[in-house]
C-alpha cells in the first residue's frame, strides 16, 4: 500500500496524521490501544506507521487517556521494521539510512517521554523492534503462543530502542547478548524468566484475563501513576536519550555496509520465514 | 499508644533512645537484631518507630555489631508506614507532610549509610515502605508466607527508599511497574523469581534454618564483609542519596493532593484489609 | 611447576609469550578456544596464566578470530586464584601483594577490553575470580556439574574483575550480596536463575550440544556481532575501568591484612576443600 512508501517529504510532528488502516487507534475506558494492523505482512512496520505511532503517542501524552496499550492484529504481535522500507527508497539507499536513522530516533524518543503507563499486550510472534522497544513499557503480557526474536546479527545489523541498554540491565550481559548478538529465539516463558515480560497467560484465555485486568489498572489515580512512573524515569532519561541517539547512528552506518545490503537483499528476495 | 504521636519536638539524632516497645533492639552472637514489635496494629512504622530505627542502626554501625537483622513480631513483618501518622497530626497536614519527609529522607539514608550485612527475615506480608527498603538489603529470607504488596497508586502516593531506582535495576522495568504503579501485591515465590527475595522457606522451618544460617554468617571475618559491603555501595551511594531526596520531595508534594488525601481518609475511614 | 613463580621481571605485554601447558590455546571455524590446562591444581590461575591469557586475549582480539571461548580441561572449570601466588612470593608479601594488583587489573581489563563475543563453557565447580569474570562474558553455558563459589570472605578477601558492579546490577543486591558477602555457593540451576548463567545442559549432552551451537553462532557475520558488542560495552566501559580500578585497590590492602593472611596460612596448610 502507499503507507509503505518510505519518503513523503517533512511532515511536522504537529501535522494531523492522514487516515492509516495500518495503525489503528482506539480509546474507551481511559485505555488508548494502538493496533499494529497490517496482518498480510505480518505487522511489519513502514515508515508511514512509525509516523502514526509517534503521533499517536503525542496525543495519547496531552489528553485524557490514562494508559497507552499496544496489541497486533492476527497471528503476530509485530514482524519488526519492514526490510522494503530501504529496497523500496526512491533517494537512493543513504537518503534512505540517513531518513531511517532520523525516524528511528523520533520514535524510540516518543516512548521514552511518554508519561503516562505503557503496556503491551503480545499476542503473537514479536520481531525485532517490537522486541527491543519492550524495554521501556511499564508491562508485558504475553501469550503462551508469543516468541520474542532480534535477529540483528543474521540481518548484519545492530541493536536499537535503547536495548543495548535495557536488555544487559534487566538480564543481565550473558542473557541479553544472547539475544542481542546471537539472535536467540525466546519462548514466551523464556521472556519471562528474563525480565522482559511481565506474565505469560494461556492463549484460551489471554485477551480475557490480560483485558480485565487494564481495566483495573486504568481506574487507579492517574496523577499518582504518572508522577510514580515520571519518578523512575527520571532516573535513566538522559541515559535513555544518549543511548538511543548512540544506536542510531550506529545502525545507519551498519545500513550501509555489505554485510547488511547482503543479508536484506537475501532476506527480502526469499519466502521470509523469521 | 503515646509513641504513635507524630510529632514530639525536635530530638538529636545522639540523643539516647526513650524506651519503646514498638521497635525490639537485642543483640547476640554478633547479630543485633531489630523487631518492628506493634504487632496489634499489624507493625505498622510511628514516626517514634522510626526515630527508633534510625538510632538502632546508627548504634550497631559503630559497635561490636557483625550483623543487623530486621523482623517482625506476630503475624505481619510490617504494614508499612502508619496512615494515621498524617491524619493524627496536631499542626495540620502541611507541617506533618514537611515533618514526614524530612524524617523519611533521613530513614532511608540510614540504610544506604548502613556499613555492615543488613538481612530482613520476613515473617509475613510486608507493606509499603517495608518492601521498598528491601532493595537495599543485602540478603533477604521470606516465608512462604509472606507477601510483598506496595499499594502506591491506590493510595495516591509514589515509590520511596530507593524503589524507584532499586526495582527497575533489579527486576527490569515491566516488573518493577507492576509492583510499583499498579500495587500487584506479590507472593513469597515471586518476590523471590524478580530478585526481591534471596531465598524462600516454608513456614514450619523458616526461623529455625534462616537462624542457623545467619549465625554461620555471622561468624565470617567481620572486616571482610565490610569492605566488599562498600566496594558494592560505593558504585551507586550518590546516585542513592539524590533518588532518596528525589522521592521525598514528590511524596510531600503526592501528600497534599488532594488523590492523596482521598485515598488516605477511605483508607482510614474503613477496616483496614490491605 | 616453575609457571607458578610469582615473578620472573617484567614482561612487555607484546612479549612472545613462552610455551606453557597450564594455558592451551587453539583456534578452529573462528573459534580461539582458551583452556585452563592445569588438572592436577584444579586449574587453579597462576601468575603466568594470568598473563597468558591476557595475551591470548591480546591476540585474538587483533587477528581473524571470530569468538574466543573459555573452558577447563577435566573435573574443574576453575579453582580460581592460586592462593601459592602469595606465600610463593620471593620478594616478599609486600611486594607480591602489590605486583598481584596490578596484574590482575590488567587482567581484568583484557576482558573488558575485549571486542568479539566472549563465552564459558562451565565444565565443572568455578571458583573465586573464575566465576566473578563470568559478568563481564557475552553467554555463559554451564553443566549440571558446574558450581559458583566466590568464598571472599571467609578467605579475608574482597570482590574482583566488577563483580562488584556487574553482580548487584544483574541479580539484585539481595542475591548478589549472598554470593559476595556470606560465599554461598550456587549449582548451576541457581546460577542461572540469577541470570549469571545462559543455560544449563545435562553433562551427557554438554560438550556436543554446546559446541554445536557456538559453531553456527561463530557463522553470523563477524562486523555485525563486534558493532553490537561495542554498543553495548560504551555504556559502562569507563563505570568498568574505575570498579576495577578501585577493587584491586581494596584486594591489594586486604591480601596484606591479618584476616586475610591467617585465611590463606590456614587455607595453604589444610587439605583444600573448596
Amino acid at each position: 500500500s502507499s503507507s509503505e512508501a518510505p519518503s513523503q517529504g517533512k511532515r511536522g510532528a504537529d501535522e494531523k496524521a492522514r487516515e492509516s488502516k495500518d495503525i489503528l487507534v482506539t480509546s474507551e475506558d481511559g485505555i488508548t490501544k494502538i493496533t499494529f494492523n497490517r496482518p498480510t505482512k505480518k505487522n511489519a512496520i513502514s515508515f508511514q506507521m512509525y509516523r502514526d505511532i509517534i503521533l499517536a503517542l503525542k496525543n495519547a501524552s496531552t489528553d485524557n487517556t490514562v494508559m497507552a496499550v499496544f496489541t497486533g492484529t492476527g497471528d503476530y504481535y509485530c514482524s519488526g521494521n519492514d526490510l522494503t522500507n530501504f529496497t523500496s527508497a526512491t533517494g537512493g539507499i543513504e537518503e534512505a539510512a540517513s531518513n531511517g536513522a532520523v525516524l528511528l530516533r523520533d520514535f524510540v524518543n516518543s516512548f521514552i517521554d511518554f508519561p503516562k503507563p505503557l503496556v503491551a499486550v503480545v499476542n503473537g510472534p514479536a520481531v525485532g523492534i517490537s522486541v527491543t522497544l519492550l524495554g521501556l513499557f511499564d508491562a508485558v503480557f504475553a501469550s503462551d503462543r508469543a516468541t520474542f526474536h532480534t535477529p540483528f546479527s543474521q540481518l548484519g545489523q545492530s541493536p536499537e530502542a535503547c536495548s543495548s541498554y535495557t536488555f544487559p540491565k534487566m538480564m543481565g550481559s550473558a542473557k541479553a547478548a544472547e539475544m542481542l548478538l546471537f539472535g536467540k529465539k525466546l519462548t514466551a516463558r523464556e521472556a519471562w524468566a528474563q525480565g522482559l515480560v511481565t506474565e505469560v497467560f494461556p492463549e484460551s484465555t489471554f485477551e480475557t484475563e490480560v483485558w480485565t485486568r487494564l481495566k483495573t489498572y486504568a481506574k487507579l489515580p492517574p496523577n499518582a501513576m504518572r508522577i510514580s512512573k515520571e519518578l523512575i524515569r527520571k532516573n535513566e532519561k538522559e541515559k535513555l536519550y544518549a543511548v538511543n541517539a548512540e544506536e542510531c547512528t550506529t545502525l545507519q552506518a551498519r545500513w550501509l555496509s555489505e554485510e547488511c545490503m547482503n543479508a536484506i537483499m537475501s532476506f527480502v528476495s526469499r519466502k521470509p520465514k523469521l
